[in-house]
């Protein structure tokens, strides 16, 4: 039987920015409180967030004085150390949600994909990586191109790298520069991703959203996708199969390929709320960061239809090098009816550093229609003054 | 040209109970931060605000120190001092929105009262009392009951009391003790609310809500309300033209009366976002807390068309004297679809303190099976352990 006192239950959670500034939002009404560890003072976190422990993401004194201040602790970014995360979570008694080993499962490219394979999780043809001539062999075995991938580390898609013809090999896994698998290169129709959560005794899915990438950097999220239902429901089948595998309580970002045919392949999982899922906060019943607050506590989760046609855009700093982030010309996002801005207060613009998101969400708009909406308010506004 | 950076504009809140909580819930994905002022450490705001300053409501020296940290000044309880708000705001030269004049009308309801008649709103026929013969006056004219109402402190129903006959007269007003007037007893079909926003040179009016009291206390909010469409259009004309009497920007929360003819008469008005508006947070296109925001910034305002039918019901103390918060059996709350729970993190339960609110929403149900939802929710959770 939940119940709720004043202060409520404390989430300590490993990383302070958008995610864990949003997490934030998401547990203030509900009368939980969060305090986060981030190396940067006045993370965009900090704001809305009960406190900040300033400390590297791997700092264990660091994590043991959040572990000491918190009921459950999770993270909102991989960077986090699974093995510190275990020693404090022993010594303290204070459990991590999701569990490190899962961390540990997905910071290796290639462990990640054995596991999901062997427990039945459609995936892209891969193969470990040991010298050049494995690329090779898999270009014989898949055709060309195939897809590179740094085994860990990557990120908006630093670390992968396509690999055109046999002679590539050599110079891909020179830039790859550390562990590496290979990949098929799926010729998709399109990309999308589910927000799954793990609870308790229970898990839900969200309705599956469209990506749209540039650069492998995500810029619009669709909702609903313009999928058939048997692949929505293909999709949200594969997500809760991906569950299975993960262990502890939690909100999971699973990104897919559809395939011409129909057929869904995973991509890639974060074990955590994902820049896909934030059209749920405006979108949805519940949001994702709701979701993972209610997960890691064991609380009930929440609904998670759809509540109308979404898009979702990120902002991303159109600069060309690193200098003060000033955004200008708000008036036509905040103008829009159905436009929501989510600013995640970085004080830096850097080269496509993800600075905040808009949402449109309206009752009488086609996703279409939102989606063209989404794209003149993001070519508005500018980080260039 | 309304432009962000980091850290974005900042707002003083005179006050930090649940209003000033959730303005800083919906000034967060803003980039907007809250800094806010009350007596009582860690009071609700204080959580998600970026900081306090621990000062009485007419503490001057925190007033100050308020709007040296502050690019505008706004308040969310009528306790505000205008005077000393007022000269902190010419000293400092930091805006004060709505204007502290505003709140002086608002403070003293026969001077709210005359204004408003005087500018073309309907309001119930009215009188100021210096003695009990003006009241046997009044039920002369008006007919018994009427209402006999202190001028100032009133809230939540204190300082109203109905007057039967002329008997009643002089312990009525020995009862009220204090300057009073005396109202005709409006015979209502329905109470109900418009949240009305004055932004720079716009305003904008939310759909109607139903309010249903119990004991003079807001418990429920039924949107949209049960009113003809010729109520509904009334309503927000009224809402309008109160919104030409007051001066300065903000939302204002105001009641009104429904009569069984479908007339609307002004019942009170609130400068600050209301009870009766919390309901927008969900069901609404942006919520009263992000206009409040918006209008004080002098930035666009958003729209305000509903989402889906909405009900809000009060989380009340259940109490007989003042314990230690505890809410006890979440979870009814917590699994039912499409409600979302507010807590307001206060402390101490007093009997029907108001300690957070639930709505809940649904694209797919009625008013009336929310309201029965509402309802049930209501009575699953208790503040009795």
């Amino acid at each position: 039987m939940t119940t709720l006192r004043t202060p409520g239950p404390t989430i300590g959670v490993v990383g302070g920015g958008q995610l864990g500034r949003m997490l934030a939002e998401a547990a203030a009404p509900l009368g939980v409180e969060v305090i986060v560890l981030d190396p940067t003072p006045d993370c965009p976190a900090a704001l809305v967030a009960r406190d900040q422990i300033v400390a590297d993401f791997d700092d264990e004194a660091g994590i043991r004085e959040l572990a000491a201040r918190a009921d459950v602790l999770t993270f909102e970014i991989e960077l986090a150390d699974q093995e510190v995360l275990n020693r404090v979570s022993e010594d303290s008694g204070t459990p991590v949600h999701p569990d490190p080993a899962t961390l540990e499962t997905i910071h290796d490219k290639l462990v990640q994909k054995r596991e999901l394979e062997d427990a039945g999780v459609p995936v892209p043809p891969f193969r470990e990586v040991e010298d050049a001539d494995d690329i090779r062999a898999a270009i014989d075995d898949y055709g060309a191109p195939v897809m590179l991938k740094a085994r860990t580390g990557g990120y908006d898609g630093r670390g992968n790298v396509p690999v055109e013809s046999k002679d590539e090999a050599d110079d891909a896994l020179e830039s790859v520069a550390g562990p590496a698998m290979v990949e098929s290169f799926v010729d998709f129709e399109r990309e999308v991703s589910v927000i799954a959560v793990k609870g308790d005794d229970e898990i839900a899915t969200f309705p599956i959203g469209e990506n749209v990438h540039v650069d492998e950097i995500l810029r619009e999220t669709i909702v609903p996708a313009r999928s058939s239902e048997a692949v929505e429901e293909r999709a949200r089948e594969v997500a809760a199969d991906v569950l299975e595998v993960m262990e502890g309580r939690g909100v999971y970002g699973i990104e897919l390929f559809e395939a011409a045919d129909g057929d869904v392949l995973l991509n890639e999982i974060a074990p955590r709320p994902h820049n896909s899922g934030h059209w749920t906060i405006e979108g949805a019943q519940s949001s994702q960061f709701e979701q993972h607050v209610r997960a890691v506590l064991g609380w009930p989760l929440a609904a998670t239809d759809l509540r109308s046609p979404t898009v979702m855009t990120n902002l991303l700093a159109d600069v060309n090098e690193e200098r003060e982030a000033e955004l200008g010309d708000l008036d036509r996002i905040l103008e829009t009816p159905g436009a929501t801005l989510h600013w995640y207060g970085k004080r830096q613009a850097r080269p496509l550093r993800k600075m905040g998101h808009v949402t449109v969400t309206r009752e009488d708009a086609s996703r279409e229609e939102l989606l063209e909406t989404a794209r003149e308010l993001e070519d508005a506004v500018s980080f260039r003054s």
